[in-house]
């Protein structure tokens, strides 16, 4: 017997509370039940989002939500900074070029977080730079980008927007978007939202809606302005994916019960439990500034990091991420993202230590698991 | 005890095989267990699409799909035909002004189906249109045009493509693609298709593949040529909603279990049953050309349209769809898309007959349900 455990970051696994709210019959929704589901979704999104603003709901991935972004604030010929250090990073900047837009792109060293005062540099130097395209957690490298230095500038400086891919943040660590000043949040259902991917989310404060009203590129489906007007109804201007939201509105709830500031240091706890864990063992952790949402380790000299994730999945059920693009083979991630406990994160470790020690690793099991069970049990 | 039926026209009612497959433990995107689904989803859409052409799978509702046309097909000021008979054939107008394309905007006066010699003679006469916009069913007045003519005609023209929203067609009648010579067809799960909304579909074939390598609109998330270049290692570009497409592949084998000659069948037979029993109650038909994807019904002149939709869900639990747009008040939609049996059928046929009677329109219940009975159930 083995169970599978997603310890990927997006999908993760999904509570059966909202398998059950999923299963349950469909909705119409123009319809009153449905509606009455949206509101209540709508309150917990803007508690999760801790902002007063309205989170508009997409039916799409996480990259919808960006592109959203991107084609509503901007015009074409803009100038924008996008700090590019992992693949979603670089995402932004093919978003913003895709558009037309002019691109700063600051490349940053993949596993490094920028240095926030070099942006506020940059926006200094050149007064005609719009918008900041940001993560605050880089899900490619495990990286935590210093989104709040930036947005204690940016917040001062009514011309430029920062907009903060939160997919891998929002409800894993504190990206409070009103308290910090954030103008554009967004986020994905399939990360620390414990709900399957195919909705994303993207709040807008009232400097970024000015910007939306200067904007003239094209955008439809992901109209924003349509989306704000849809909303106090409960609607969405297009056939939204109903069991998802319905799916949704459990795992906003569980959020709620827990309490945003233990799950966010629920979350920090892992990542120390992991880190600890992994170090323990004598393995690199590869991010600097490591993101509370996963911890992401380079693969050890002489193992071939793909089959290393392959066996962790086929022999223990295991399933952590590799590496993405130039980090293939180099690095391996596991999320603590979302309906994850200290239980499935002493599985995993035991999983990774076994391995290492098959491959003359490790002498002994057990040192890992030892110090992840004192960070994780030990309440 | 009042059991709620979805007679809507998307999103439909959804079989108990899909809801439990949504409900089963996430899977992750990247990972062999998930490709081997998408692998026979991709061959079951191929059958329901009737084309040897991948069917592209896009996490967005329909719309996203229509864009997704717009803006991979076309250059900015290029010259687009749109059929514009209902709020669908508006959005088709929209999308194209959207992207600054050249719309000639075909309107037909709602409830009619177009002439299929009037676009012809358009395309003859103005060889500059490089595409036509049409629905195969406009949901909206519940009428079929006459996609198969226009395609008899464009099929023979290198130089223009047509684009058929078949988002109310696809499994409903026959618009097989390949054989009509569809240059690129449309759906969306939750109708036919009988998944709930999140998921949209486009195929195109050769010619429609040419016109995307000239086409210069922005496009990042619906990006159709990054799609199909996934497409055949079973991926997706971004993270696709996993679970509707676990749902999506029992629905597809249901289809195919049928077979599509008695899904087509089964949908043209209950189309009949509702307009001759409707007929027996005096009601008008809106639609000519009718779509066996619904049946549109007039409001009897002194009735309320809007109260006469509620009063069918709070008193029988029959949710129907009232009319969009101007049509708001004066019609009823009754939806026999995908999951729907004769007895649901016969239930909703029996609701308006009793309301009928209430308002003083009917002298007896029961002809309405016997002309239904006879069609439905007279094996």
């Amino acid at each position: 017997m083995i169970k599978t455990r997603l310890y990927t970051p997006g999908p993760t696994m999904v509570p059966p509370r909202v398998l059950e709210a999923m299963a349950r019959p469909m909705l119409h929704h123009r319809k009153a039940e449905f509606k009455g589901v949206v509101e209540e979704v709508r309150e917990l999104l803007k508690y999760v989002f801790q902002t007063k603003e309205e989170v508009i709901i997409l039916t799409s991935s996480g990259t919808g939500a960006m592109e959203a972004a991107v084609a509503n604030l901007f015009s074409r010929g803009d100038k924008v900074l996008a700090v590019n250090g992992g693949k979603f990073g670089e995402r932004w900047v093919e978003l913003g070029k895709t558009y037309g837009l002019d691109v700063v792109d600051m490349e940053v060293q993949w596993g490094y977080a920028i240095d926030a005062e070099k942006v506020i540099s940059a926006l200094e130097e050149d007064r005609s730079i719009k918008g900041v395209l940001i993560q605050a957690s880089e899900t490619s490298t495990g990286v935590r980008h210093p989104v709040e230095k930036i947005a204690e500038y940016t917040r001062k400086r009514g011309d430029v927007v920062l907009v903060v891919d939160g997919i891998t943040a929002v409800g894993v660590f504190d990206v409070g978007m009103d308290k910090l000043g954030i103008d554009v949040l967004i986020t994905g259902s399939q990360k620390a939202l414990m709900t399957p991917p195919g909705l994303s989310f993207i709040a807008l404060n009232q400097k970024a809606w000015e910007f939306v009203e200067k904007s003239n590129l094209p955008r439809y489906y992901f109209d924003l302005k349509k989306a704000k007007k849809e909303a106090p109804k409960n609607q969405t201007p297009y056939t939204p994916a109903v069991s998802l939201i319905v799916g949704l509105l459990e795992a906003l709830k569980m959020i709620k019960e827990e309490g945003l500031e233990s799950v966010f240091s629920r979350h920090e706890r892992y990542l120390k439990a992991l880190t600890e864990a992994f170090k323990e063992m004598g393995l690199e952790i590869f991010s600097r500034n490591p993101s509370p949402a996963l911890t992401a380790v380079s693969i050890p000299q002489g193992v071939d990091g793909e089959a290393f994730v392959k066996e962790l999945q086929s022999r223990f059920g295991a399933v952590v991420a590799g590496g993405q693009a130039k980090l293939k083979g180099k690095i391996f991630r596991v999320s603590h993202m979302g309906y994850v406990d200290a239980l499935d994160l002493l599985g995993v470790v035991a999983a990774v230590e076994v391995l290492l020690k098959e491959k003359g690793l490790l002498d002994t099991v057990g040192r890992g698991v030892s110090k992840a069970e004192a960070i994780l049990l030990e309440v």
